[in-house]
């Protein structure tokens, strides 16, 4: 059976009642599992991943908009995070027996929905969007709900889905499909943070590195050390491998080693095989040679 | 649920009726699956791999043993492989939710069922075995069925369970437990045979090598290219990535590089994790952090 993941974002973080009521309205759909969320006050905004077929997946998300829109008014929203809605974004990504191009017919289908059944209009992103220059969910979301009727009123920014303006309490939503990202630190064996400013810019897509990496360097004080943290958006193209052979190549530059890398959160069992096959020079490797896998497919 | 793998070998593989007759009997118990089998004509011997929990297993194995004896006779048995028996080795591996301690009491259950049932006497092996001297599978099967008269009468060799002399027609058995066998070949960029042997030599635990690493060196004639030919019969104990390695390193001193490598049949994906958390030096890295084994845990 095909499983999409979903991980909606939505503007509540503060009142557990309603973080709950919208995790009972995901759980009470059939064929759906509620894997993890996960709720952040500062932020005011919480995060919920969910797995399961396309039909499902859709009335989960359409259960979740019901609580959301019942519960949360943005005029009244305040957090450190950006946001442009009550729901501000929903991912969906594929994993297993699906193609991107079935998770951005999903997409789809359930902005139309969203649209047409709750009035909140919908802009696409990533592999969904309609336009290059609402591919980044950044660039749709600068300005955020405070600044979104003058956006949507301005050229290039009328809604792929609902109307031309503002939801009054929910504002848009941002609705597409993307890859699984893997959150990916290294950690180095130096206490000096330009070290890892300096190689964060070196791979990172915005200042010239790997096109599928998000990157910036942190001291970790409380063990003297400095961090490259990163997003790595798409590890079929941008491998763990490489991005992971690079860091070491430009510490090295610096006389720097590194002392440990760390996988944030959920990693696909694809990325891994794909390391173990890069350094073993594994020739002709199948996902079927997997013993799990056999015994799952048999 | 657990699982636990069974990969019964088989003293025919010369008359297709015979072994359909026994995939058959394996795949009307349920609980189990068949996932492969296949036959060898010069060995005159098949391979089944099933696998399931301990209950169904063993009424799997017992119901495969009842077609072999009715069968197969030794007595007119000829084929290049050695063999002991109609039913020749059971090896039970634990997969997923299982420990070793487990399969061992499954060898000894089946066993014991076995040797009453049947009159076929048993010998334990590898992790079941209740003595160092009969631990090897080839230690045990020196002699033959030939030979397994005079061998059983000889000090030291009662079996574990069953009568003290040979069945008639089905010899006897060799049943244990033993962790999952990696096939794993690694291919050098060079026609030079004895830089594979030598290599081999270095690494296999028969010479001095690592503890649980078989090999050989060959040469690929139609490639013109040599390869070091292992099984790894411990994959957590001697890791895959130590055995690159020190192939890698022990090349290099005979200016020749690896080429690539290939693992025949079926991985754990326990030792392709492993092998990414050993290059990418991952800190703290657990099995439900696969986005695969955790949507299949929730």
């Amino acid at each position: 059976m095909p499983i999409i993941e979903s991980i909606p974002n939505v503007s509540e973080g503060r009142r557990p009642e309603v973080v709950e009521a919208i995790a009972s309205a995901i759980r009470a759909v059939a064929g759906v599992r509620l894997l993890d969320y996960s709720s952040d006050a500062s932020h005011n905004r919480s995060v919920f991943t969910l797995a399961g077929d396309a039909a499902p997946l859709k009335a989960a998300i359409l259960a979740m908009y019901e609580q959301a829109l019942a519960h949360i008014d943005l005029r009244a929203h305040q957090g450190e995070h950006p946001r442009l809605g009550a729901v501000d974004v929903v991912p969906f990504v594929p994993i297993e027996g699906v193609t991107m191009a079935q998770c951005v017919e999903l997409a789809k289908d359930v902005a139309r929905e969203v649209a047409s059944r709750f009035g909140v209009p919908i802009y696409l992103y990533e592999e969904a969007s309609s336009n290059p220059a609402r591919k980044n969910l950044e660039d749709i979301r600068r300005g955020e709900f405070e600044g979104l009727a003058a956006k949507m009123a301005s050229e290039g920014w009328a809604p792929d889905f609902g109307p031309a303006s503002p939801h009054g309490s929910a504002g848009a939503s941002v609705v597409g499909a993307r890859m699984p990202l893997i959150a990916y630190n290294i950690n180095l064996n130096t206490d000096r943070v330009d070290v890892a400013k300096k190689i964060a810019a070196a791979i990172r897509h915005s200042s010239g590195g790997y096109r599928f990496v998000k990157a910036a360097g942190f001291e970790l004080k409380d063990r003297s050390i400095v961090q490259v943290s990163m997003n790595l958006t798409n590890y079929e193209k941008t491998p763990i491998f490489r991005v992971f052979e690079t860091v070491k190549r430009e510490a090295d530059r610096y006389g720097v080693s590194i002392l440990e890398s760390e996988i944030v959160g959920l990693v696909p069992a694809a990325a891994l095989n794909a390391t173990a096959e890069f350094y073993l020079q594994i020739a002709g490797f199948k996902p079927e040679q997997v013993l799990e896998n056999k015994l799952r497919a048999t």
